[in-house]
């Protein structure tokens, strides 16, 4: 079975996360909004009113008869499917735990540039932004690392967030710190020193065969002003 | 076994999509920080060394060994133990998808009256929560309920929102509408006419004899100006 994956094609985004774990598990699949059906196809599906279980916005992942949406929930069903998650059900729960806690991080990143609606302008919005950036770095980032630097750290004897093997919360996690890295150059230089253990999961996961192999081909989106993660200088404290 | 259930013990919150889950299960369980224990209990167990899946924030539920946190995933968890979601893979994983919704819905809800930072008062971020909250009502709360909306009529021959049975979304649902009904009092009245399926599955909420019970006793923390959901007229358009 081929997978569908339906997401906006100009930027990473949410789909992003749902990517790294199809491709670290060497599944097939067809982002199918970059191809020549491009958005219409997308839209298509979302609008049908064939479609019982329509998703409220992309990313969704098409799998056999199944349409699932929410990134966090896509990849609760591709963990199981592909080993990216633990077995048992306290592993899984807590993978999905974590997962989860790092979709609030990126809704959080999102409104640094957006804090008073997606539908306006960041340019109309830039005061704001500045002020919620300033209290996202100063407050909410430090948070949120220190914690994850935390969970590597109490899983003894393991580089990865949870058990001994890599989950798909060790490939969200790289991304953010990506993603971070691309918006925030100057604040996460900063950060980092604090943050050994993120950092050094980070880069194991850069050396992962499979990933390294799609970090270096055009299916990787680049980073850009459209997405989550955005560079803008003036924000970077 | 007695779940415990920890959470900030003044206001509804995230908490109360458990408690209404715990509720209408007919679970055992202690709501622990609104004991004699307090908030110390809560601290204690976030902060042990001891803790190996510790939780980035409260809600969070101790399930015998297990320890949960994040909402939807407490959710996941309950729905499968207590026939609160569907037991094929599908059904659960369309359950999960809608309620990850919700809980988009409510980081909207909340960030309407702290568009800027949770750690300052409302106080210093009332203009841009105008400005929030405007857009929210107008474009953001329409979009969220008329996909409710369409979600229930798509599900033929069900007053629910997935399948024959309440599941716990369901529940959440009626809690979203009962804390917009006391935030937005004005806005909501003029917008139910227009989400008749959503209105009436709030209204069949209300009615099961174990919800009802728990909404008539004190176990039910009434809305209130700390919570997600605050009644400030100002923003209610």
């Amino acid at each position: 079975m081929r997978y569908e994956l339906y997401y906006w094609p100009e930027i990473p985004g949410r789909g992003e996360f749902v990517r790294l774990a199809l491709e670290e598990a060497g599944a097939a699949y067809v982002d199918v909004a970059r191809g020549k059906a491009g958005t219409a196809a997308m839209f298509k599906l979302m609008e049908s009113e064939r479609v019982k279980t329509r998703p409220f916005a992309p990313p969704f992942l098409k799998a056999g008869k199944l349409l699932i949406g929410q990134t966090a929930n896509i990849l609760l069903f591709l963990g199981v499917r592909h080993r990216l998650a633990p077995r048992d059900e306290g592993g899984r729960l807590w993978v999905h735990q974590l997962q989860l806690t790092i979709a609030d991080f990126v809704d959080e990143a999102h409104d640094t540039h957006h804090p008073i609606a997606s539908s306006l302008y960041y340019e109309d919005q830039k005061k704001e932004a500045k002020r919620r950036t300033a209290d996202f770095l100063k407050n909410r980032v430090p948070k949120y690392f220190d914690y994850f630097d935390d969970v590597i750290a109490r899983n003894r004897g393991s580089k990865y967030l949870a058990g001994k093997r890599l989950t798909y919360a060790d490939l969200s996690l790289f991304q953010i710190v990506a993603g971070m890295r691309y918006a925030f150059p100057k604040a996460m230089a900063k950060l980092e020193r604090k943050v050994p253990r993120v950092v050094a999961l980070h880069d194991l996961v850069t050396q992962r065969p499979r990933i390294a192999a799609y970090l270096a081909s055009d299916r990787r989106i680049p980073f850009n002003e459209m997405g989550i993660f955005r560079q803008y200088d003036e924000l970077d404290a």
